[in-house]
């Protein structure tokens, strides 16, 4: 596969929480941490999803928040995946910052030039990686 | 918190419509505007979420559209906040548009430079923010 | 309507398969090609939304993923329009890539520059855009 998603990590699911269109997705990766994911039923029986399945998680770099401070509120999103930021580039728009997992692999996304200015992301820093479960995109090995 | 969203607005819960995998969660703005989100279930439970209570709303720029001129067409996202345009920097791939609302405060969107010539978009232009529900993340306060 | 959505297509609706809080519709576009969208349930009441209604579909260009090649994996997207690559344009940060379908409409991207160096993007070359059901903004003629 081929694929534009800059965000591209294994797992395995763990349960299938179904519903009448969407179904929630728990999803364990080979680092430790959990995806929680939510796709249509449809894709449920067409990828044959249920506990045990190795899965690929996929997230669009647009898709992820960085946040660098979570005192004070909790989130709906259901994906805080944290870790040291190794990597800020910016373009006169748009900026891609790259956090490093304690595993090792890389989270990529894309803000706001101005949303790093704002919260003065550096390099260095420990900043976590935020996405709602309807942001991730599951694949089987076929 | 410090979060890379660019868009950060107060309200309170109106209603909380429960299904089996997600809700959807009807939001009055302090502005007097309307929010409609569409959260997990598992969220609406571990943010005790329910009428009255007092939420953030989080939207990431780029799930934001623009609409100039909504006539002739009824749209499915259920969210449209409308003001005028307060500024347009463009890049040569994404341009951000900010649009502020009559209460004072600026909702910032992320669309490709070609939209803004196409559509014409410029200062002083009124405009809508037009997002889906499934777009918007909670926060509340801890 | 002027809005900034890169993509707008045109189709009808095949079937509406509702759920308590969104629901799937099933959309069949003029060029043949078949999309499925998840709007939620009061959009499926205030846009009269049935079988043989006709529809436009917007999908912004940061939600659409490029696939160059889908071996090895099936995925849980639900929209998936093959064609091929007719313009790459590069910024720092984001390319926008726009893939011509068989029946001459286009769809844009809005990928990491390094996404289409990873996976070598270039015009002419046979590729998907593949995005998310929820990612589908739906509008009906008013």
């Amino acid at each position: 596969m081929k694929i534009s998603a800059r965000n591209i990590l294994k797992g395995k699911v763990v349960q299938v929480i179904p519903g009448a269109v969407n179904s929630e997705i728990d999803i364990a990766l080979d680092s430790g941490d959990k995806i929680v994911a939510i796709v249509t039923e449809g894709s449920v029986h067409s990828l044959g999803l249920a506990a045990g399945k190795a899965v690929i998680v996929l997230i669009k770099a647009s898709s992820v928040l960085v946040m660098t401070d979570s005192s004070g509120v909790k989130l709906s999103a259901r994906n805080v995946l944290s870790g040291k930021i190794s990597k800020v580039s910016n373009g006169p728009i748009s900026s891609e910052v790259s956090i490093t997992l304690p595993g090792g692999s890389e989270i990529h996304a894309t803000i706001t030039h101005d949303a790093v200015d704002e919260i003065h992301l550096k390099e260095g820093q420990p900043a976590s990686a935020v996405f709602k479960a309807s942001s991730v995109i599951l694949g089987v090995p076929t």
